[in-house]
């Protein structure tokens, strides 16, 4: 399946199949120069299945982990592109997480003030939600995202198969992000979560997923609110990842616990929980309320005590309401 | 005077007039909040200027020199911007030179993926030629303009009394490019220079200078050759302050000494040798010329022996023939 993103600064097919890996090469053609950006958490017959179809790519791997994005790492890589030669022509390919993809993303946008990029996924979150959007960006100094560049790649390669040597806890994790999307967006989508064949219907669910990411992007062309419905369950997770850190909960598990903490409506929250629970994710955490409500504050989304929540009562059909502080924390 | 460059991403007007530092906060805004990036070499009445007008200004000073773009003063820059609370509303303003414009340009290009950014260069060389083209850029390991991003401006101040705190030879070997602009395309440019007070037409010789790399750079929108005019002088210029280093000439030394080398008619040669003495620049140099042909063959302009040279046998009528290196030799 072929989903075309239609952004202002030209287009992007993502290619979403079974085996999508082994046609890279037929993808982006097997002629092509690539310069392959990858990090130490791939495994490697990920990368040797890359190999197998450019002999005479050049690999850059660098060490898993948020910590890696960073200047350092971005001139290591700039300088290993000079090294080998690389140039206007030739193309980088991303084949890891959302680090592996904010980082070459970055590093093609810039090298040569701009060189070709193809973005393969390879963890459950960047497969269903950060591959797309054409952000790019690097950390400086404990800041996320600091410094960037909005760069759409020329082509996106989602093989759901690369999913099968992930842990089943970053999956599921991963797989939180799909719910949201049916939830916003799709109801379907939340639907085939409710069935009982699930784990055999991923195809469809990425595709679903980044369908609802690429309709709501595309529509904030024009509307600069539409955006904010991918926020949803993000608020409390949000808080939720900076009072736990980044050890106990992942970032899906977080936005799960955030979703619920949101939901009104008896009815849906009951489905909502029960979808959860059959993935693995947890519903609900022990989180001082106090400390929680002052990280929603200092929020950067937050203006002066007021902060537009998203919130849903059907699945597909979220809505965006502008709620005060004192009244979220009623919520807790 | 106001030039509007017209580029693919915007539009940006140049204001080029005598005072104009003056009216920096009066063209970009008072009430704006404004992140200075200015080096050690521009003297501080210049930057006391701009202080005057933005109280409560932030002020970035780096060492003067190309060897500061690089990753290290960037990142030093972007911490600082941190530091400061700069926002995606604030602005940018690079205060000097190339390397000002270079840097400061790429920081607003990519500080939280792109914020305002207004240049008001110092020297000779970027007022005539370099503050416009929207390329900002920094060297990685020894390799010049090896990252970098496109990025236009939202206005140049080009303000002709700041040249009068500049070294003379500097401002002379800037002015070479403004006789390279006329040359190429704009013949009455090139005869103010062979009047008696060129010195008091510096604002008319600026805009006239501007306007011929503007329309180039706009036309070759359309046509990937034009651009190549703005190399008048630089092939053999290049290979001069490679051969020399950086040390015994400047850059538009070696571009007065390099378009000498390429100008074949007999009486243009003689006149443009006239105007470069009364600017004080050299004409001509002793270099060896296997080591210069070699340098030019390693140019990345050159494709398997061959290189399209620009020339002009008339002011104002600048083209471009197809030569082979050999061919090139016969000059030397």
């Amino acid at each position: 399946m072929i989903l075309n993103i239609n952004a202002a600064h030209g287009n992007c097919p993502v290619h979403i199949e079974r085996g999508a890996l082994k046609k890279a090469a037929r993808i982006v053609g097997p002629e092509r120069r690539v310069f392959i950006v990858t990090d130490s958490g791939v495994p490697t017959v990920w990368t040797d299945c890359l190999r197998e179809q450019w002999p005479d790519a050049d690999v850059f791997v660098f060490p898993q982990g948020e910590s890696s994005k960073n200047l350092e790492v971005y001139e290591e890589l700039i300088s290993d592109m000079i090294r080998c030669g690389i140039s206007r022509n030739d193309c980088v390919v991303a084949l890891g997480g959302g680090v592996a993809g904010d980082l070459a993303g970055f590093a093609a946008a810039t090298y040569m003030r701009g060189i070709d990029f193809v973005n393969i996924p390879t963890t459950a979150l960047s497969q269903v939600d950060s591959c797309i959007g054409g952000k790019t960006a690097l950390d400086i100094g404990g800041i996320k995202n600091i410094v960037g560049a909005f760069r759409q790649p020329s082509a996106v390669i989602v093989d759901p198969d690369v999913l099968s040597t992930l842990p089943e806890r970053q999956l599921n994790a991963g797989l939180a992000e799909t719910v949201k999307a049916g939830l916003i967006r799709d109801p379907e989508l939340f639907e085939i979560f409710e069935g009982p064949d699930f784990r055999d219907r991923i195809e469809e669910i990425i595709y679903r997923a980044l369908k609802v990411k690429k309709d709501i992007v595309e529509a904030d062309e024009f509307d600069a609110g539409e955006r904010k419905l991918l926020n949803f369950g993000h608020t409390f997770g949000h808080a939720y990842e900076s009072f736990f850190g980044l050890e106990r909960f992942l970032h899906g598990e977080c936005v799960a616990m955030g979703m619920m903490k949101i939901l009104e409506d008896p009815a849906l929250k009951e489905r909502v929980r029960k979808v959860l629970e059959k993935l693995g994710l947890p519903t609900e955490c022990e989180a001082d309320p106090e400390r929680i409500m002052e990280l929603i504050r200092s929020d950067k989304k937050a203006d002066h005590g007021v902060i537009d929540m998203v919130l849903a009562d059907d699945p597909g059909k979220a809505y965006i309401r502008r709620m005060s502080i004192d009244e979220l924390k009623g919520k807790l």
